[in-house]
C-alpha cells in the first residue's frame, strides 16, 4: 500500500505510491538529440555571441572576452532581473504588493566541450566550478540590494535547457524565495526545540539507517531524500555544520566536487543520462536592512547549506500543482540501492 | 523592466519578465496528437475496462457498469491512495513522521464522446459534471478518516494526463496538502486583520480594476491572476462568499458551468487547444478529529472556494522548483486582453 511520507525540512507530505512503482529502468525516458555547437554562443570564439564577461577562469594571460578561459561567466542575455534603476515603475496595482525586479541572471558557462557534462567530468574541474558558484555568491551577497542568489543548473530541454553546451545560472533577487523561507522556518523551529540543526539530524538519521545513502566520504554525503518528490531525487550535503555556501572550505569544495561527481555519474548511466536539475539552497544574505524575521541572527546555528538533485523523469499534473504533494511511485530506498549497483 | 508581484493568498513572488515577454501567439504549443478511441476504458461498452462503477448520471433505467450513462465515476484502475487497512503497514523510518497511504483516488468520466472537450461542452453538460463533483465531495468529506479531497483535471498529455477520453479525478486523502493550508493561513491572517475575506477582497479589486477580468456575470469572475505563475493562469471564484463547494448552489453550479465553457473555449481557440491542469480549492472536512490548528471553525467566514486554471505552455526548471518563484513571460494584463478578444 501507498504511503504518506513527511518532509520536516520542506515541511511537506508526498506519496510514495509503491503499487504504482516500476522497475527502475522503466523510468529511462526518451534519450534528448544533442544539439550540434554550430552557433552555440557558449563555445569558445564565440564570446562575442554573450553579453560582456564578469569573470572568468583563464589557463593563460588571454584578454577578457577571448577564448583561453575554462570556466567563463556573463550576464544572461535575456535576463530575468536586472541591476538598473527605473524611476518610471510604479505598481500595476494598489491591492498587491509588488517591486520592481532588481537582481542579476547571470551564466557559468563550464568548460569549451560543447558536449562535456559534470557527471564525465574531472573533479579538479568540477571544483573550479563549485569556487566559480562560491566567488559569484559573495560578491553578489555584498551588494545589499540583494537578500538571495541561487544557483541551479538545467541539465537537458525537458529540464529546462535551451542551452546543450554545459552551464548553470544564478538569479540574485531583492526577496528571499518562499522554499528557502520555508527551510528556514522549519529549521529554525527545530532549533529552538532541539538545540540542534535539523539537517545535521537528518544526516545523521541517514547515516545511521543507511538504506538511502549513495555517497558518503568524510566530508560529503549524498542520499535520496526520505520523502522524495521525483523518482531519484538526492540531497547532497557536507556532513559538518556549515549555513553559508560563500564560507564553505576548499576541503569541502573539493569533497563536493568528489560527490557530485560521483552520484550524476551514477544518474548518467543508470538513466541513460536524463534530464535533471540541480539547486543549491544557502543561507540568504545577513545584511540586508529590514530583518525579514526575528532570528535571522542565529541563522549560522540552525541553517545548513545543501544541494537538491531532481531528475526530471515523471510529468507534474493538476494534483501537483494543486495540492504541493507529489505522487513518486519510486521508494527512495529502491532508488538508492539501484544507484549503488551502478558500476562506475 | 521585470516586476516582482506577490500572491497574497499563495503567499509567494512570482517574476512577471515583461522585457522576455512573447506575443500570445508564440505560446502556442504543438498540438498533441489525440489518442484514437480504440481499446480506451472510458468509451462506453468498455465499462468492464474499469474498476466497478460507484455512481453514474443515467438517461435510462440501464445497470451499472453498462452504456446509457452520461457521468460516470469509477476508482482509479492505478489508484495513489486507497482505503484498505494493511496491518502489516509500519513506518521505514523512525526519525521522520509518515502514515499509511488511506484515501480514495476516484475518476470522473466526462461524457461518452472520446474527442470531446469542455470547451466545446453546452453548459447544461458541464453542469452535470459540476453536480457530480459536489455530490463526491459530499460523500467523501463524511468519511471523517479523510482530511481534504481534491479535484482536478489533466487535459492533455503534456499536462499529466494518460488517457485522451475527457475526465476529472479526485483524491481523498488523510492530511490537508499544503498548498491549501498555506490558503487557509494566508486567509485567517487577513480575516484576523481586517474583518474581510481574502478572496472576496481580491474580487472587489479585480471588478474595480477590470485589467484582468475576463468573464464576469452575476454569480460567477473568471481573470488571469495578478501574480501568475503560468502564462494565462486564470482564477475562477463565486462573486458570494461561499467557502464549501460541496454546499454550492445550483445556481452558483450553472453559473460556474457557464464561465468554465466561456473561458476553456476561449483558451482554446486562442491557443490551439493547449494542454492545461484546473484544480477546486474548497474548504478541508471539518469533521476530522483532531483541529490542525486553532480557528478551523471559522473557515466558513474567511476562506472561498475556487478553482485555478493553468494553462501549460512552458517548461518548469530548476529556478522554479528551487525557489518556488516562477518566472512569467506574460503579463496577466496582456494575456487578460488577449482571451477577451477572441471571438466565440
Amino acid at each position: 500500500m501507498s504511503e504518506l511520507r513527511h518532509d520536516p525540512l520542506q515541511r511537506r507530505w508526498v506519496i510514495i505510491a509503491s503499487e504504482r512503482m516500476q522497475r527502475p529502468k522503466d523510468f529511462i525516458v526518451q534519450r534528448e538529440k544533442k544539439k550540434s555547437s554550430e552557433g552555440c554562443p557558449f563555445c569558445p570564439g564565440h564570446e562575442d555571441m554573450t553579453p560582456p564577461e564578469i569573470i572568468a577562469i583563464r589557463n593563460d594571460h588571454s584578454e577578457p572576452d577571448t577564448p583561453g578561459w575554462r570556466v567563463r561567466v556573463t550576464q544572461n542575455k535575456f535576463p530575468a532581473l536586472k541591476l538598473t534603476d527605473n524611476p518610471a515603475w510604479k505598481p500595476n496595482d494598489e491591492f498587491y504588493e509588488s517591486t520592481p525586479g532588481l537582481g542579476t541572471h547571470e551564466v557559468i558557462i563550464e568548460g569549451t566541450q560543447h558536449n562535456n557534462c559534470l557527471a564525465d567530468s574531472h573533479p579538479d574541474f568540477i571544483f573550479e566550478i563549485l569556487c566559480m558558484y562560491r566567488s559569484r555568491l559573495v560578491t553578489l551577497m555584498n551588494d545589499n540590494r540583494l537578500k538571495y542568489a541561487l544557483i541551479f543548473k538545467n541539465h537537458g530541454s525537458t529540464a529546462g535547457a535551451s542551452l546543450a553546451h554545459p552551464h548553470s545560472q544564478i538569479i540574485a533577487m531583492p526577496i528571499v524565495p518562499r522554499t528557502v523561507e520555508i527551510e528556514l522556518l522549519a529549521s529554525e523551529r527545530h532549533y529552538d526545540q532541539q538545540r540542534t540543526c535539523l539537517i545535521c539530524d537528518m544526516i545523521k538519521n541517514e547515516r545511521k539507517s543507511g538504506s538511502r545513502v549513495i555517497f558518503l566520504d568524510e566530508a560529503m554525503i549524498a542520499f535520496n531524500s526520505y520523502a522524495a518528490r521525483f523518482p531519484f531525487e538526492m540531497f547532497v550535503a557536507p556532513l559538518d555544520h556549515h549555513h553559508d555556501f560563500s564560507h564553505a572550505s576548499d576541503y569541502q569544495l573539493r569533497h563536493l566536487a568528489e560527490c557530485l561527481g560521483d552520484v550524476l555519474s551514477r544518474l548518467k548511466y543508470a538513466l541513460d543520462d536524463p534530464p535533471f536539475n540541480y539547486i543549491l539552497h544557502t543561507s540568504p544574505n545577513l545584511n540586508f536592512d529590514e530583518s525579514y524575521r526575528d532570528g535571522s541572527d542565529r541563522l549560522d546555528l540552525y541553517y545548513h547549506w545543501h544541494l537538491e538533485i531532481i531528475p526530471r523523469l515523471t510529468r507534474t499534473a493538476g494534483f501537483e500543482w494543486g495540492s504541493g504533494l507529489h505522487i513518486n511511485p519510486m521508494p527512495p530506498e529502491r532508488a538508492a540501492e539501484f544507484l549503488r549497483s551502478v558500476e562506475l
